[in-house]
């Protein structure tokens, strides 16, 4: 099967990997699906060329993110369908607590978002969760400041209270906070998910050398429908048998 | 000198602790004020007795709370005026999370605070950091769900940034967070102080007898006027001028 | 039910106390036996009083570990009858790692292990698990140096690994790293039993009073023949299949 | 400056890329140099081509190691002569501990090593750190089973312990410990320095890309004649009084 990485990767690359078959963590019994950062910050308010949405938003990973919102949605419904666990991870932002982002540095310029207007407003907005993927009632929100969904967060708690065993996991980007949190999920021995469809980068080499990345050492990167497939085959009723005997 | 525990240890255990000199940490040379779970849920509105508090607030510690209130804004004072980091820990509200709170079980019945509407409305206010104490702006404050200041939070990435060394620990309970908060600050290896007067618990023992745990194990258990002394020999310059280089 | 605790609590404790009923966790499904430092520098090589034991082994908890011991294989034998995982915890020695325990600082002195070559041996041998709770082949031996066995370790990823969702919890000191272990083991969101036959402590108000607290907020303090009892009763086979299934 | 990522770029990621100026870091006052997996089964015994390598070391990164070995030597030698904290990162051997791999799971076939006794005895010595950069006495070694050098370690401890403030990275993978580790520190808040001579790994457009990610979001990566230049301006004398006063 072609997949999105072959284009990038040498021929020593592909030499050594035709050494041995690639290897499968297949899902798990338990599954939560984790969304990472699916914030206006990266969306902005509509869908634009990336070099003309990063004007105004200079986060923005443009028509990708955009392209990536039907996917999630119908991943989204498939989940809560299933019943399992949905969890939504999106920023702390420094106004609400003070903290020194991750991304701050006394060496490195900040977006001034005090002289415009305009840019305060969309800046207040950084890290609200997009419309079209907003977290239902009673479904978790953790916010975090670090690339990792895990870092800092209650994740790894909440995971466990609800004995989940395997991380569906989509969102952005693919080259940060996704595949820092795919990284930390596979460290705490999750079986992990990346959902091809439902990952988003700003940059596109990087948006597949990652991929392979966690294909190869830490998840299985699956299409959106096969998973979509395998949440339509889940025992519904022992889930929520499951839930409410926490 | 007397210390507050020594009414609660038994004759063999005063003797073995003869047998050696206690050991003492001292202070840092970069402190950081660290305030655990100064809500309102453990005071209420008003000073009551413990026994009267608990009808309205189950989760009071009565005169225990308000009694340590001019110690902890004496303190929080000099922490300000010397220019050294404030850090508030409060409780991340499950109706802002949908986190699973570390004290639910269904073993374990709770508070029902749908049925009850005064008591609905005390339970969303149960995480507020009481106003005597309250944050100034540019405070950092962290929210958690877990006995320890750590556990799930930036703590320990925002006292790194700041090249902290050192916590000052005060707040609530003595025999819970503050304990849980000074084991893991030990963990770490920064220099724990807590202030005896500035900590306070439900109950009488388990108050005393965690102090002494801390002060054996952990951490110096030392008198307001000490630190506040301590704070007010700190050269507020440099302090200044290391928060400004970050 | 008389507890060890209650000689040690005030009148006002038992008071505020009353005014609720305890709460139980239960036991959860999957547990895992942990056990917390059952090294050499508490017991050493054989039964003294603690203040003769001291003189040699400064760190020892004199007859209260001895006393510990056959509850120990006892549930240690229950265990690997059961099938449920058996995890071991002990130190990661700073001749091993060259890590800067968390108990140093320079304003604490340290035992003297160089000029006297009898305690230098002892030192070497301070982290070895004494031989009647020996680990078996095959079983988890992870090496902390923190009061938690869950910091610094890789407690969490294993236990995650294994699909555990309880923890029985066993060793020493009840004041200390247990004590830590418990406090870390909750804030997880596992299940937790200490077992009151199996944990001791030097100092005997502490091992009360830490009791209580672990019993009132994080955990089940239960005795050895309720646990043993319950792990009779567990279904070996599904056990068995479950880590064949991994 | 060309960089080793141009050539795996596409178009529109260098005309973002355009759009605003590389914000770079910037040295800290206190580094430690941090060794990755620098262990014997990504060398394997001799210098030989990749895919010949891989023949008798599956896990080998062919010549790319090898020829990260003498810039690999340089730095340590500059690190040790300035100073500064240095601290070897190395596996867990499952044989040592019994925990369950970060890469294992019953769908991966993992390499036979019971049934060839060559091979067997190359896994015994898989995580011996390699003689060209062994560790000195008293030089700190900690043993991971997770692809960061933080995950369940001492590392974030022992760094707080000696007050250090920056971390200069390297060690292999690029696009494995790597670049989780470096991922952690940043979300730890230390200044990041990788040093692209002295990173390797088995597939070359993962190593660019990962360099790439880490100078984008995380570091700097910078040459070794910098570092070197750098390690070399550093106060010898403010260092060793640091260490000393701990």
């Amino acid at each position: 099967m072609a997949r999105v990485w072959d284009a990038f990767l040498t021929a020593q690359d592909k030499a050594s990997l035709k050494t041995r078959p690639h290897q499968v963590w297949g899902f798990g019994e338990r599954p939560a699906l984790v969304l990472i950062d699916l914030y206006r910050w990266v969306f902005g308010d509509r869908r634009q060329p990336l070099l003309e949405a990063m004007k105004e938003w200079p986060g923005s990973c443009g028509e990708a993110a955009w392209d990536a919102l039907p996917h999630l949605q119908r991943l989204l419904g498939a989940s809560r369908a299933a019943g399992i666990p949905v969890v939504h991870v999106t920023g702390l932002h420094p106004l609400d607590s003070g903290v020194i982002g991750w991304a701050e540095s006394p060496g490195r310029s900040r977006i001034n978002t005090e002289s415009d207007p305009a840019m305060a407003e969309r800046n207040r907005r950084r890290f609200d969760i997009v419309d079209e993927v907003a977290p239902l009632p009673g479904e978790v929100v953790l916010r975090k400041s670090a690339p990792s969904g895990f870092f800092g967060t209650l994740l790894m708690a909440q995971l466990n209270a609800l004995h989940v065993d395997a991380i569906i996991l989509v969102g952005e980007s693919t080259s940060g906070c996704v595949r820092a949190s795919c990284v930390d999920g596979r460290a705490y021995r999750f079986k992990m998910t990346v959902v091809e469809e439902c990952v988003f980068d700003r940059h596109q080499a990087p948006h597949a050398i990652n991929l392979f990345d966690m294909h190869e050492k830490y998840a299985d990167v699956l299409g959106v429908d096969e998973v979509v497939a395998h949440l339509g085959s889940l025992p519904r009723a022992q889930t929520a048998e499951r839930i409410r005997s926490l």
